[in-house]
């Protein structure tokens, strides 16, 4: 029942959601969903259909859970729900809902671009049709994706609380590393060390731990590929990371860098500073054109153009992505108008969504990465993560 | 690449399938399949899609692969598949793909009944409409379902031993409890004596621990509800268990019976004994019912017509489900044609396929339940579990 909290806020935010988006009701329907994620349904129910079920929410504030009489006993004990069982079939308490409500515009899981929002299979569609043209119910169905992308993207003040708690943690966690960092150390030692942290923690990376933390060591690093190799850092140049963990089923998404002093000399060079302070740029730039109501690719624009101004080339991935319950999050994003991503890029930021910022370009002291985490405000962002203001250096 | 084996195993099964079938090209298609499964993936390929893709099967040995440039890389190096990467989108390649193949029927993944064969998602579907539409080809998509069912239901030689295996494993852990069993052991007990011995092989119960297994100490205990009690057993009644384990990725689940002696005396009471000879004769009529060819309900029928003809009130749930690799597997049923089961009843049992038998009564001293596994073969079945002959004595 740990859940419940942001089950309760999630269905009184979908409430009006319902109302501001004018549909009747939001239908979320799947099976045996331990086995197959219905990746809308622990917004809705703070449990697990074993046989077919539904949750119907309305924005007149009803939600109901039709399921069978097992599966609803469970249901009924969490007490956030009108609960009703069935014996055999799901249709006859379907149709009796469905009439009662009588809607015009039926929204339900399927979305082209957004996993998140595309739950549905088409099997279970087929039977809601069925379902739907035997009722006594004339209505179309609309896609529930900016439903989704508001009730999941928008974070409650539950859910911020956790991914600033998972943003802490891996904070922590680098800092943890930084301090402990020997010069012997290779990429695949860098790793461990970090994993040794997560799971001393008792918690899991954000990311598949082969490549979370990805490590690079230094220019002759390959960016971008591979699990940690056995590469050393070089002295005078850049260890980067990219790294997050899950606490509380949120995540976190960060990169940092490290500089190794070259015979006790901490300084940082000049060109490499002035590289680190065009990506700074770049990120500050994404930062401050993030706002409510800006469609994602222009938060984009603001960066790609910031680092090719200042000489360096495109980044090929897009500058921002959401997080949440995953570290990709779908919805809304902060990417360019690439085929590849759809029509995420053109989606409105909405107040309370939480996006990554991040860029970097390949120099010869290693990879120059940065990412920040930020919640879109009506007027503007704030940050989650400390944004990295200088490149820190190694070792005690 | 430890699932390697399996995935030729049954890439080869697939193509015979499909020729059988008259089915042109079996496509399955999803994205970010470590976060949403798509249940038929695991049969065709060795690893998860993170952006959209598709493995292609045809009953002339094609095995196509279309996905992302970075997620081809992976997949190309186990070597199953011929691997065609795309840096922006599906389509092209898509196109050049199905317009080689010609196909008249392309068979996807949906079912309304059969949950792992309804792993393609309607956004999903909608897109891959499109794509057909926008190509040279002429086809009309059916439904996979047969395919999954013969595909995932057919077991091949290296399932078969994994799901013996898994068998073995749980005859050797409820054998343990048996022999450490103490009259002062609660149903609770039971469960946590049963649990260590599955950690401590590095195992997982076949389903939700808290029900895993199910245990029910003698007349007083409420069969098929909660979680392992407070309970202890009486003397002179029995104790019944439902459990299973997963190894390697594929499950067991039996049902065994243990009586408590009264004063150090282990025999079994006449009327005790009479009473689990009907249960037994009633597994037993199912099992010498089940053989390839025959649909389901037939052998539920006959285990059920046994059991009733014997003077015991109607088992309110199927005879028997598959196993494989979820616990419940989908696909042909052996149950009664209950509306609930929709049409898996009807189905005929293949050779290959893999069931629990099983049903149970509830006496004076405790629900006498009891669940075999067996394999359907051309001319009859073979037990997988050893079934039990008769209740065994607790402790040493």
């Amino acid at each position: 029942m740990a859940e419940t909290t942001i089950v309760r806020e999630k269905l009184d935010q979908a409430e009006g959601v319902l109302r501001a988006l004018d549909i009747d009701v939001w239908i979320t329907y799947g099976r045996e969903t331990s086995d197959v994620a219905e990746p809308a349904l622990p917004l809705v129910l703070d449990e697990n259909f074993v046989w077919p079920g539904m949750v119907l929410v309305t924005g007149d504030g009803e939600r109901i859970v039709l399921c069978e009489t097992h599966d609803a006993d469970t249901i009924r004990s969490v007490g956030l729900h009108d609960v009703r069982g069935y014996e055999n079939s799901l249709e006859g308490i379907f149709h009796d809902a469905i009439e009662s409500i009588d809607p015009d515009k039926i929204a339900i899981n399927y979305s082209k671009s957004n996993n998140t929002a595309d739950g549905l299979s088409l099997g279970l569609y087929k039977q809601l049709e069925e379902y739907v043209e035997g009722s006594g119910v004339d209505a179309e169905f609309v896609s529930a994706e900016p439903v989704v992308n508001r009730v999941r993207g928008v974070k409650s003040r539950t859910e911020l609380e956790r991914i600033q708690r998972s943003v802490d943690i891996s904070h922590e966690i680098l800092e943890s590393m930084r301090a402990a960092w020997r010069p012997d150390w290779s990429e695949a030692d860098v790793a461990s060390f970090v994993h040794d942290e997560v799971e001393s923690r008792g918690l899991t990376t954000a990311w598949h731990a082969d490549a979370c933390p990805a490590v690079d060591a230094g220019g002759q690093a390959e960016w971008g590929h591979a699990k940690p190799s056995d590469l050393t850092l070089p002295p005078g140049e850049v260890l980067h990371l990219d790294f997050g963990v899950v606490a509380d089923g949120y995540a976190s998404d960060m990169q940092r860098l490290y500089y190794r002093p070259v015979d006790g000399d901490a300084s940082i060079p000049d060109d490499l500073q002035a590289a680190f302070e065009d990506v700074r740029a770049a990120i500050r730039a994404g930062f401050e054109t993030l706002e409510a109501g800006i469609p994602g690719y222009e938060v984009d624009a603001a960066a790609r153009e910031t680092i090719v101004e200042r000489g360096w080339p495109e980044f090929q991935h897009g500058f921002g992505h959401q997080v949440g319950r995953n570290v990709h999050d779908g919805g809304t994003y902060l990417g360019p108008r690439w085929e590849r991503y759809g029509d995420a890029p053109e989606k409105e930021v909405l107040a309370g969504q939480v996006f990554t910022l991040e860029l970097g370009i390949e120099t010869e002291w290693g990879y120059l990465g940065q990412e920040e985490m930020a919640v879109a405000t009506e007027d503007g962002a704030e940050y989650l993560t400390d944004p990295q203001e200088s490149i820190a250096s190694l070792g005690e």
